[in-house]
């Protein structure tokens, strides 16, 4: 069973937990296959989905795994609503769970806003990505996505390359990645690259050829327009022809490399089309995966939950 | 039985109207408390939520009740679709109607919009807010959770303060708080008083103290930043000093006193943190007890649905 | 059975074909007058509701359709989601099938999106409208209304007025009328007809009185606003005075002629209130049609993978 009733981030969690959860996903990837992809696991329990942030990707996959386990969904986008009426987002999600829904998945600008929300709050809550702090069950997907092709995930060698500085996911998976004993190789532009990399056990390279050298895994960052106030790369043309993944650069790895990308990708941006649709991608796999690792997560919750009763 | 197959406005409800829908949701509390907070009641019955305006608080209450009494919920937010198309309300209506849901749940910003609807169409209309007419939910709940403390209605002493000419909370509880033998005072600065309270049975101040000398009950309205076009206060720093509800302020109500709020919650505005939080709050029983009275009055209109078939 | 796993325009199907969607559709106007309206069939299925163009009407009456026949339905809206992100529409649509969904309704600004789409990814799609390409559940749904009325298809004059040149639901329906035996009659000002109509045997016309002389169905076109970046027409006033459908032009049609609209309507620019509510108005019984038509497209759809597992 997992310790905590809330899923805030990778570093709360123990090897075994993280085991657990990918063992879990895998019964869940079986019922994806059925034709009646349904169990009624969390018949009558609410699940709140509160997006501070758009998000089509994160917000559909856990609305898919809530539904495939029965659960009845509220999805909440907050942007025009309550919080331009001045109301504090902590006011805001209590008042949501004096609604008492069971679990509360949620997404926002802050770094930590869903940890001072788990402390002051009874309901669980489920970090879909907070600010560029943390994003836990991308991180989980990836790791699944890995040990279902290559059996392991320790010894491996796992090259993030990309705005490594905006990226919750690269804080998720470093994290996840170092405690399951892989070694995570961090290659960015100087200017996206976070100065304590080091710190975590990654090690850093500004070459894409010397991260790829090799690796088990190649896993490409999106180029976050959205978040660059400041001038970072010079365009995105010169950054693919010094950080793009092209297939020239992919050979580089193991023969049988796999290459992953959270999405949405820019194409022709952080990766060649060639790649992204080439023979060792598994970017869709990655999203499928999505679902059966946030149906082992809301199951573990909600057990969690009910023990509690 | 209600007597009405809408929900419109407190105006039209009898006291022993209200007493039903109070004594239903009394029931419906129950439901909350289970591990699985769903009953069959409206199994099969589609329950439309139509928002003209936006609302994450209503909508959301509403759409936990209809789901833990199975109905399908089906949530319309119109600001950009048809509406820019040019179609009107009524058209707008109609059309959603033709498709036969079981009750349409309404929330608009010209006040008497639901009452058109309710006379031109078929459907059973429920107001969720209409301008600054009627919340009538709102002021049930509201009650709901007086009588939860106070054991009854009759003879206490209610201090409603706050933004009163803009507030639809404040004409519908006035309405049921005088149907059901409760004294109501209401304090707001001049410029934000309408002139025909007194027609209501409300005894008017601009002093807070005096409004909450002695009180069973203080409602602190939202002063509404977005419905203010003109200058209403002269700062809502001079706005706490003078109207704002502090601790010392609430100590001259009764010992027992119950501190509401509708929020959103402007806090240092209207209402003293301290007082929010405290031990006379019973803001966030507030919003629990909506999704009971919002099952009851569902529950309610559908078994006259029933009976008309 | 239909041949195709998709609905992608009226053009793909056979006369037979659209005789079996109607006839169903017949079977699914019984559930709608039901008190549970509500049946099994696609219990467990989900169904994902893809709109890149606001929609209310649509989307709604797919949803409702959905929910009736027990499918899970995930509605998403993309405007300044995923697409703001970069990302392509394929890359959107493979990351959403990725998730396993049974179908995917969906509604694009560009002609032949959805055709793109079904040609590279394994979901069934059902198009809610490409464009100024095709709508085909209006066209149906359109038939479906005639077909109540008139007891058949073949040999009736269908008069369509108003904006031609921007109409998807135009090009649906006259290639569903051709193939089952109407004769259609085109009406609009010379600014807003297509050059090629008569090649789909179309009679065009610029007069409004010749188009809807004896016709036995006369079907309003909106005047998109929103799609007028030209200046197609002088003012809303002089269109309504040459091509506006008043009762006294209504009258040189059939006695029983029965007039429709796909709605939103703007009254007083193509079409009189008279007229739009008058007796020979089947407006509202479109909308109510819809649901029925959508819910035998659903049906035959799933029964089309169900064969195909």
């Amino acid at each position: 069973m997992l310790k905590s009733r809330h899923l805030l981030g990778i570093a709360d969690l123990e090897p075994d937990e993280i085991g657990l959860i990918l063992d879990t996903a895998d019964a869940m990837t079986e019922i994806a296959a059925r034709p009646i992809k349904k169990v009624p696991t969390l018949r009558g329990r609410t699940v709140v989905n509160l997006f501070f942030e758009p998000s089509t990707r994160t917000r559909t996959s856990f609305e898919v795994a809530e539904k495939r386990l029965s659960a009845d969904t509220l999805s909440i986008a907050i942007a025009q609503s309550s919080v331009t009426k001045g109301e504090t987002l902590l006011d805001t999600v209590r008042n949501l769970e004096a609604m008492a829904p069971d679990m509360i998945v949620m997404r926002h600008a802050s770094s930590g806003a869903p940890y001072l929300l788990a402390r002051l709050c009874r309901s669980a809550i489920i970090n879909a990505g907070d600010g560029m702090h943390e994003h836990p069950t991308q991180a989980l997907l990836d790791a699944f996505t890995i040990r279902e092709h290559k059996k392991r995930l320790d010894g491996l060698k796992i090259a993030i390359v990309g705005d490594l500085l905006h990226s919750r996911v690269l804080r998720s998976n470093v994290q996840l990645l170092n405690k399951m004993g892989a070694a995570v190789w961090a290659c960015a532009p100087a200017t996206l690259m976070p100065t304590d990399l080091a710190r975590f056990g990654v090690r850093p390279t500004t070459s894409i050829d010397e991260a790829v050298e090799g690796a088990d895994v190649i896993m490409m960052l999106r180029i976050q327009h959205e978040r660059m106030h400041g001038h970072f790369i010079p365009s995105t043309r010169e950054y693919f022809t010094t950080f793009g993944l092209t297939p020239a650069r992919a050979a580089r790895a193991k023969p049988d490399v796999i290459i992953m990308h959270p999405g949405p990708m820019n194409r022709g941006v952080e990766i060649d089309s060639d790649v992204a649709d080439g023979p060792f991608s598994v970017i869709l796999e990655q999203v499928a995966n999505g679902v059966a690792v946030r149906m082992a997560v809301l199951y573990l919750l909600a057990g969690h939950e009910a023990q509690a009763d």
